[in-house]
């Protein structure tokens, strides 16, 4: 039993650095395109998961490599396990796969909406909690996976509202063929397109010359980092790589996405990406303008199962919200449609009666609960905001009848109780 | 620069004792239930926010003391901060009330749901990462607030469809206005009065007996706590706590709640409740059979703000479940409507086309991505499960037209193209 001394506390507790909290209004919009995107999931045959808020550290370490555990919230548990709050969910959607749907007919075609968490310094755009939409196509690796992975984020983002943003689609292969040309293949190329990745040109450079690419090549490969256009920029271009982005541009084209480059510099230079690459910007954001990045990859065998193909991506939630508010795409107040105030106690149950008949019709409603006069009580209704008040008085009782006031014009008007459900609702 | 080494990783990696995962189907039950839940709240003129999952450490202590560390997910953070996941929501609500809400009109309906964490055993229905449905009304103390917010619960838990629950109201000044009587006040109530809230009767009556309450007064103390029934249990009973309770009656009744006792064993033992209580059990879930719980409490000024009074409660969400789960409460299988076959390469770019159009006219649907023959495409239509197959083959294109076929009956017609989103929606 503990008792509290009220005495020990006078200091306000702020949340913790780097976090927010979310009112009502900002909550609304939130919710409003959290379940945009989760309809659009669903249209597009996608379903639903959940993975737990923390995981064993070995999740990531796996995935990213100890240097991890330095950007994270990793600590132990109480009986001494390695855990950390997920700086991301693909690694966590993979590990559900090996441990419990490796076995369900496929291709799975998974998503995922929640919390992540990384021990960064907080700035604009870039919160230690964060929120992700997700996706991944777990099969097997064809252009039209890549392009229905394309497609499901470039929908999602139709659907939000957002004008101002641009997809553009590479291929790990394109980079990695030009190097395994100039004798740098496998392993050894990745710290170079890591670099090229950046667009950090002059390590890139010193990298290939210390691996004995010649001048020349580096200087082409380099170049075909900066193509960017319509997959008419791939010109005469050959080699697989090449051919399975025209085939997914092809897809995309035929599903009614025109938004699209092909861009040669994307690269995500990350060990697990095996084919196509994309990511998305919205170029309002300035420094920290990728809202979405994606790609193809295999990464289950690393988490102890069989090798699969899979298509996935990411959407920043909280940098998709900030492009739209910088594009000034509004959303209208959330409020209830009818607010009860009852004139005095003879008659409070009578309107908690009425409010409950209303509330059960799928009408929104309030009522007064502070015993507040007329006149507060319909200040009050107006900050909810409410869209007509319902003034239950005595006199008016005795007619069955209650006065509806129009909170935008002020015009009230007498209503018989039992119209009442069939006026708010017209 | 990190690569990875595939030899390292062999052994699967589980997820962390006592989460879960939630695979689709468990999903799409789980998201349906919270949005009801939301939209029930939202009727009521609630208002959503949120909060984050970590806090300072000391937001907790404070509100439960310092044992609940021992609980919880308490760590050090990298810039030594004293950091937990959150146990529960409404501390952090007041936190967030107190820091940047305390201006807005009153009162203010609150509702939130979300992951809490707690570190003990796991057993059947408890989890170390759960999820909690809570509301909060931040206002005046008022039988009509109190109704207003057992209201919410008592609907939420309609709108699920659960039938065996019962909603037992009681208020802790009954016990405390008797044992003020037998000369025991302030907080060295708080001791007995959870032990009477576990019915534990030996306990209680040796801490009544040491602190000076006689044989007679402890024996009708605890005969109080087994009273329990309609609101007429409270007889003649006199004192502002039971005229409270006999309003709050008054005012579910009049809203339509008639699945309510008045229950005076209802205490919750916190030192912060201040005057109603309620609990609401499932009887099938056994041992673990409460599924909310809450009441009237003054929290803010432990956090620094001003005092204010509040009621508020919490519906655990997987026991909810549960609950449903027992009594047998069916969910349609999720799906799509149509799954779109393309017989070979040369239609698939139309296959794809097909589809976008469909999700752009609202109609969920899917399209092969494996490339797989048509007997193993329809085979795995009826695994998502889709309504129907849409099979695009090159020669009913050259009319317009592809092949619709009933995944229930087999039934195959041929439809025009461009009729096919009004066949599709019929």
């Amino acid at each position: 039993m503990f008792i509290i001394d009220l005495s020990i506390s006078s200091h306000m507790i702020q949340r913790p650095r780097g976090t927010r909290d979310f009112g009502p209004e900002e909550m609304e919009v939130r919710r409003h395109h959290e379940g945009m995107m989760r309809r659009e999931a669903v249209l597009h045959g996608f379903k639903e998961i959940a993975t737990p808020i923390f995981e064993h550290t070995e999740l990531f370490t796996l995935k990213s490599g100890p240097g991890v555990v330095e950007e994270i919230y990793a600590f132990q548990d109480k009986g001494g396990r390695e855990i950390c709050l997920r700086p991301e969910l693909t690694a966590s959607v993979m590990r559900f796969f090996v441990n419990d749907l490796a076995t369900l007919p496929r291709p799975l075609k998974l998503f995922y909406f929640g919390q992540c968490f990384r021990y960064e310094r907080p700035q604009a755009g870039r919160y230690r909690e964060f929120f992700q939409f997700g996706a991944e196509i777990i099969g097997n690796p064809t252009p039209e996976t890549d392009a229905e992975a394309i497609g499901l984020a470039a929908a999602i983002l139709e659907r939000t509202g957002l004008k101002d943003y641009r997809i553009r689609i590479g291929h790990i292969g394109i980079l990695k063929e030009m190097l395994a040309a100039a004798g740098v293949s496998g392993d050894a190329a990745l710290p170079i397109l890591q670099k090229l990745d950046k667009k950090a040109y002059a390590e890139a450079e010193g990298l290939m010359a210390q691996a004995g690419v010649d001048a020349r090549a580096a200087e082409e490969i380099i170049s075909t980092t900066n193509i960017i256009g319509p997959v008419s920029v791939l010109g005469s271009r050959e080699g697989p790589a090449s051919d399975y982005i025209r085939q997914v541009c092809e897809m995309l084209l035929a599903m009614g996405f025109s938004n699209v480059s092909v861009d040669l510099g994307v690269v995500r230079g990350l060990a697990y990406y095996t084919g196509m690459v994309f990511e998305v910007d919205a170029p309002k954001l300035g420094a920290e303008k990728q809202i979405c990045g994606g790609g193809s990859y295999s990464l289950s065998e690393l988490f102890g199962g069989e090798k699969v193909f899979s298509t996935g991506f990411a959407i920043g939630f909280d940098r998709t919200l900030l492009a739209l508010q910088t594009e000034g795409v509004e959303f209208v107040k959330p409020g209830v449609t009818a607010f009860v105030v009852p004139i005095g106690d003879s008659v409070r149950s009578k309107a908690f009666q009425m409010v409950s008949e209303l509330r059960r019709a799928g009408i929104a409603a309030d009522v007064d609960l502070m015993r507040r006069g007329i006149g507060k009580s319909l200040k009050y209704a107006a900050t909810i905001p409410s869209r007509y008040a319902v003034i239950v008085g005595e006199k008016e009782l005795q007619s069955d009848s209650v006065t509806l006031r129009d909170m935008r014009s002020g015009e009230q008007s007498l209503v018989p109780t039992e119209e009442l459900v069939a006026v708010l609702r017209a």
